[in-house]
């Protein structure tokens, strides 16, 4: 079984992409409605959350772990890996944009836009220099804490909205990139108003998406994990707080119908 | 020593007036950011949460307890009121700003604004019910969950948050109420942007200043607790989370510098 945790809802655009690739496996979500919005919350109190959730997950069987939150890849996932170390494995949402990023860009320069966490973290910056080889690569980071409850909301095309996404993005269309990571998973949502506003010669990226492809080669190096996923289609949902509210809008991020129970964790 | 408890910032409204008219008493301020906001979570999520932080501002030994946040005043008041029966006493912030409206109001066409949990409660109504008396009273109520994200960002002012609050006060404008109850310790901040929409025919009514106000009745009838009450003019400052952020935000809504202390509850 898949284990993907989330703080909140954005890990269904995660679930989402991994469903069309990968049907097969047995999927195990987790919400932590509890204590979302992630974004706002400091690096210490986000390893204690990630470790709690991901215990959960562990306990539950899951054999794969993927954080799809960038705010918790980017704070947590190293903490997480050091207590687990591989049993099981747990993946995040952060290398594989970063990878495909540098695949993708030919000027070097890159944007990256997130929650306040995950820019403040530096986390992309960092992988970017980990990952970038020879290449000259500058990677431009805009934070845009207000997207998240917009999103929520609902406000996706609304005049509010593209106000506000155009001032969080006129920084990085000053900056000339032609890359742009979307760095959190419920920006997916804003996608095409996003590739709208920066223009054809910029590539707009889903971390969503980028982490759904990169399990490919991770299975290719690791069959033995791979092998060890149960295969019968099987989706559970679990929530720490509000289910209802997690069913409704949660069948929207993922774009099928879902029901959430919730747990106290 | 009096505590005044919030979900974050947003009690620090309710703090502000507390200090303008009772400068002498000894001041407690607890900001649970590690959990905030509170306006999306479950009411049974909120009762252990303000259970938890009220308890910390007992054993701290305060004499006089305020629930500075409507979400919480919503939905937890009764239950804490019933753990500790009185000692010490809890007071909340819906009340007094119910008591207040029902003085202000000659249409009877009350409006109230706050978040998602405060609305869905729907305590303005029971508690206008109980304390309306023979008046004939109609509550229109109107949740603005963008706002606290919004007025967070420093957005006061902001076209898109202009455009956000003429949406949300639309139906309040038809219904023609003649009051409107900031039920949100935040909006005190957007206070003359909405008395303007809202023109001079509406009183717009802080919760904040409501419950400043309503203590001095309290105090007359309760001189005991009163006088249990230290006055040295001594302020301290506790949040669960960010406290960097804790402080800078915090001092905008205090509207002097305070430095706050992160402790873990």
């Amino acid at each position: 079984m898949i284990g993907i945790f989330d703080s909140g809802f954005g890990g269904l655009t995660v679930m989402k992409e991994y469903l069309k690739k990968y049907p097969q496996y047995d999927y195990m979500y987790l919400g932590d409605q509890a204590n979302m919005p992630y974004g706002g919350h400091s690096p210490e109190h986000i390893n204690n959350l990630v470790e709690k959730n991901v215990k959960f997950l562990v306990d539950k069987g899951c054999e794969l772990i993927i954080i799809a939150c960038n705010t918790a890849s980017a704070d947590a996932l190293r903490h997480v890996q050091g207590i687990y170390k591989g049993k099981p494995a747990i993946l995040g949402v952060l290398v594989p944009a970063v990878e495909e990023a540098l695949r993708v860009t030919s000027s070097g320069n890159i944007g990256v836009i997130g929650t306040r966490g995950t820019i403040s973290s530096n986390s992309y910056i960092r992988e970017t220099d980990k990952y970038k080889g020879d290449l000259t690569i500058r990677v431009h980071q805009q934070p845009c804490p207000l997207l998240v409850p917009l999103i929520e909301e609902g406000m996706i095309s609304a005049p509010p909205t593209r106000m506000i996404l155009r001032n969080y993005l006129r920084p990085l269309k000053h900056a000339d990139i032609d890359t742009l990571v979307l760095g959190c998973t419920h920006y997916p949502l804003l996608h095409n108003e996003i590739q709208r506003m920066m223009g054809k010669k910029c590539k707009v990226l889903s971390s969503s998406k980028a982490a759904a492809d990169a399990i490919e080669s991770y299975f290719k190096k690791h069959s033995d994990t791979e092998n060890k996923l149960s295969k019968n289609g099987k989706r559970t949902y679990y929530t720490t707080d509000c289910h209802e509210r997690f069913s409704d809008l949660g069948s929207q991020f993922l774009g099928e119908k879902i029901t959430g129970e919730k747990i106290l964790i």
